[in-house]
């Protein structure tokens, strides 16, 4: 760092993104991308969208606030679009987290929460999970903190029922809780209608999995009104064109096509089933997961050098070097070709 | 606000971004965007990488870094790459002001400082103006403090020299110097080559003015390797993949066509002179301005007035509420046409 960074972000460590080599071509199942395309009325949209580049976007993002707000059920002013879903947890954690309100989320989930706690410098318990990688429900009843839960977990892909969740959001009435449905759409339950029945739950969900968006950098938060408030004063007080023309209108085109995005979940459930089945063939042991991805470890084999006898045959996966990680690789769900390359490979691997 | 948000931010006042009434067909000149549409290689780059919309972007923008080192004369290192140009400047005010590094800018300059102050809760100082609205420059020789200057300042559009910007960087070496280019390009002088002699100087500019990306949400800064890595670490702890593959894209067509960029800075600066000396004919006083923009006041008609009076007529120019301003209006730079319009008006207004 330089001798001007200021002191009071002695603790941060920045996020580490999944590797993106560019040394050669690799099936790329290490960022839990889609191997879909968009499509195509979002594609259409953003290149009109950039024939008038010249001009700002729309702060209030107008049309694709109603489009969304059409397709979820919402009434405006209950729904905020985000520079990606992970712009969306950062303003959470300025807003709703201070000395009084510390954070709380489980020892293992996304890698980014520790770090927005640290950038916002504010207190944090990370919860520990169960030893079969749930999380404890009871762990969060009524402990008025902010809570930060990601459904379905990650890099585990275990969900919560809604009906769990629900517990938790009633029993800390004077505290946000946040429900990170980034992998909701692969078939685990969103919250989103408990919404309009709790004014302290913030469901955030992303274009980036289910939509085939993740390049085009668009989340939303759903919320009580107030929250929603509350969270674009954070928004107007950083960067209040934080979404770029083209994924506006790329996010308009998309929510017009929900049968696109429906038909591609369910391929990728189904890739999920083929791949789960064909990696307990071979021994693998498989968290039972909801979402575009799956959590696996080998008995017989170290989960960093599965990783990297993965990546010398041109094959990504994400390995985390934590403790209690280490014998797993998460896997993404891509299409049924990736998904054979890597079984065949991992046969070979492990017989 | 609710119950929920953090007192922390009571002093909170979120920027207000100039308006985007959809009502009806404006002549915009209100939010200094450029009348010409971007480089046809911008849009051709942003529409091939729309087709990979379902993988994300490169976190480390690797093409437009390479791309603009070229242009700027930079090692790679010592740029980083953001979501707008307001991205930077809020990753600045967090890294390099604390209790100890206050902040400092001019009390007329762009509002969104004083905005980026408050969010990052750091102590600052707004320095008064000269009555003429130039920068007093004695006032910056060593304050100690990290000081933020618009070069051309908003919204006078008067630009300092270089020699009076390496003045103040030299005399300030504890403390990091950002120097906000916006508008440079529209006849002020870039302190880039200063980056190469300081360790404490920080440029930051766009390309949503002279390159007609506004829409597209792109902007940079350029310093020593070390303050461009303390940026990161900002950016890495808040959003690494801050910037879409189609801006990314775009980007790198439009630091390929400088030509272009150049002829419709040219364009712009004709057609200022022509606007200055049409508003001086009906008797405006007009400040020297170096930017894609003029702040004009009329001795006859109140300036909320002739603002009213030119929304009316559908034209937007912007008006400040705040004292010391509140006489001037100012007036973006657009189109031959679109200044023909607006002094059509004005001539019928004023006489």
């Amino acid at each position: 760092m330089s001798k001007f960074f200021s002191s009071k972000f002695d603790a941060l460590e920045p996020y580490v993104p999944g590797e993106q080599p560019r040394d050669m071509k690799y099936v790329k199942l290490n960022t839990n991308e889609s191997p879909f395309p968009p499509s195509e009325k979002a594609l259409k949209n953003a290149a009109e969208a950039a024939q008038r580049l010249q001009l700002y976007s729309d702060p209030e993002c107008t049309a694709l606030v109603e489009k969304a707000c059409e397709v979820f059920g919402l009434e405006k002013g209950e729904i905020i679009m985000n520079n990606g879903s992970d712009e969306t947890l950062y303003f959470a954690f300025a807003a709703f987290c201070d000395e009084n309100h510390p954070a709380a989320f489980p020892n293992i989930s996304y890698a980014f929460y520790p770090v927005f706690a640290e950038m916002n410098r504010i207190p944090y318990e990370q919860i520990p999970l169960n030893d079969d990688f749930t999380i404890n429900v009871e762990d969060y009843i009524g402990i008025n903190k902010t809570i930060f839960i990601a459904n379905p977990n990650a890099p585990t892909g275990i969900a919560l029922s809604v009906e769990d969740i629900e517990r938790i959001v009633k029993s800390n009435p004077n505290n946000v809780v946040v429900i990170d449905e980034a992998y909701v759409d692969f078939g685990a339950e969103t919250c989103i209608p408990l919404v309009k029945k709790y004014d302290n739950l913030l469901v955030v969900q992303t274009f980036s999995k289910s939509r085939s968006m993740a390049g085009a950098r668009l989340g939303f938060g759903i919320a009580d009104k107030d929250i929603i408030r509350d969270l674009n004063t954070i928004r107007y007080s950083t960067n209040p064109y934080n979404i770029n023309s083209m994924t506006i209108a790329a996010g308009v085109g998309a929510l017009s096509d929900e049968e696109y995005t429906k038909k591609n979940c369910q391929t990728i459930i189904e890739n999920r089933k083929f791949t789960v089945d064909e990696l307990t063939k071979l021994g693998f042991d498989i968290l039972p997961s909801k979402a575009n991805f799956v959590f696996a470890k080998h008995p017989q084999m170290d989960g960093k050098e599965i990783y990297l006898e993965l990546k010398k045959r041109g094959i990504l996966v994400r390995h985390f070097d934590k403790e209690l990680l280490t014998q797993y690789n998460r896997i993404t769900i891509g299409s049924k070709e990736q998904m054979q390359i890597l079984i065949d490979n991992l046969k070979e691997m492990v017989m």
